[in-house]
């Protein structure tokens, strides 16, 4: 059976350090729970977080670059896929995970959740405001969940997965 | 000089009966101001409706399809571009407008403004919740601009042209 | 009705003298014919060539854009569309087109023939070399027209279009 | 250090089964030389035999999928990406890999060809006509090898990746 595909979005350079620790963290269990992890691929912020957290616990890691070429590729990812596309790759992102985690709030991260929920793909909300939370579940009250930790985090991953 | 390009964003199916008046009128004006419209093409909700009111003022439309044929396309578009990217194609819009408006909420028309956000591009939000003001100029709180009516989006598009 | 569209791929920097100045008379046709061109939108070659073209015999041009944003944009293009997405654009070229004109060799033009032809759109070679030819007739010997020249490609898309 | 990716290309639906045969053993000695392997992750001809190939002798596939969802993933692959943009995505394809190996010819295959000297990656072609090797190699005689079987193919790799 094909292993899981987590997506953890977050934001880059921008990114609060509360948010780049709890990405490690998640990193490290996501890997602990067998599943693969899917991120934008690049090396700072979340993304470059999650995957070494990932990597710490000997997970695989799959990074999605928006650039034409690995230079700003995280050292921490196993399989980069080069698009060239710039934001439009937040589409393969949603599309690849199995389900979508949005760690820290960022416009690139809402770009993403709005696409996922279009798609229909289960999204985990973490560390994000009462007005980012409120905003999307006026969309999709069930498609959305809402983490407020890492363990309860992969906690719901571990339902959605149940039921995809 | 080329003509600015004005790109309408909005919901499809589930538009509101407002938002599709909303979008006609915003249409007629758009087209009366001498501008182009780019929107995503298909024949449902704010798409069509814009696009019919800038026909209807003898404007040039251009839709940006999310599909690999023209069968979804609005009869009130001149210019179809077929992308077959699905909303992938959201960041073609958005990359291709002078100025973006948000006429109506929801979950696509959220991606384009986050990435519109993301690319630096002024943004007018027309008919939006609140909830989707305060979340959305919280990133950004000098590139999104809020009109309250028709007459105020195109005003401020007029004043974001001057310094684009 | 909707006006056809004419696609019309090429070399860029590459092009030879007489690709170029092919070009500018199949431009010039294209919009006597009544047609909207179509081509990669930028400021070199055959696509600057054929967008000049065209422009002076008062046609409307569209440009699909490689890059994300219109720095290398060519000033004979009406409407210029920003993909962001490098060579990936070049199936929306296609898709977007009626018929695909390809005005002399390149690798670039040769990517835009072969998905025209998966695509099943209709593809007109002019100044191609007899291999060339031979090798994308051997895929579709139906799908691919050969010119000789400017007069004999607008006769033969004026022929596909009604087909099409 | 990160695993080389190798791209394999080839025919789905209308592969001959010489390809096919020859997809297999090309997947089985890519995965003992310790490769990623990429393909655009169909279950049908070229694809779907490498990656068979491949994970007949434990390696990890990739398949970069042309849908917006899994329905016609190959079984052999691991990391299914979902990316929802038709023949747009021959292009991640091609910059995703190391090396792109064209394993039979059609014209999905040879917009991929035509995309790898574009973007100056290395491709071997195996089982290609003589008229489809002399019309890529005219345009790029340094960057396409021709291999005559699968040993020699990945005799070719072996130095390419050496030099990458």
């Amino acid at each position: 059976m094909r292993q899981p595909i987590i997506g953890v979005m977050g934001p880059g350079e921008q990114a609060a350090p509360l948010a780049v620790q709890t990405a490690y963290e998640l990193g490290q269990q996501i890997a602990e729970s067998g599943w693969v992890l899917l991120t934008g691929g690049r090396n700072t912020g979340v993304m470059d977080a999650v995957n070494r957290g990932a990597k710490s616990a000997g997970g695989l890691t799959v990074g999605i670059l928006p650039t034409s070429d690995r230079a700003q590729l995280s050292a921490a990812v196993d399989i980069p896929i080069v698009t060239g596309m710039g934001n439009a790759r937040n589409a393969i992102n949603v599309l690849s995970s199995d389900v979508v985690i949005a760690c820290g709030m960022g416009v690139g991260t809402a770009s993403e959740v709005a696409i996922a929920i279009k798609a229909e793909k289960p999204v985990v909300l973490l560390n994000w405001s009462q007005t980012g939370v409120q905003f999307f579940q006026e969309f999709a009250s069930e498609g959305v969940s809402v983490a407020d930790n890492v363990n309860d985090a992969i906690a719901i991953v571990h339902q959605l997965l149940q039921s995809v």
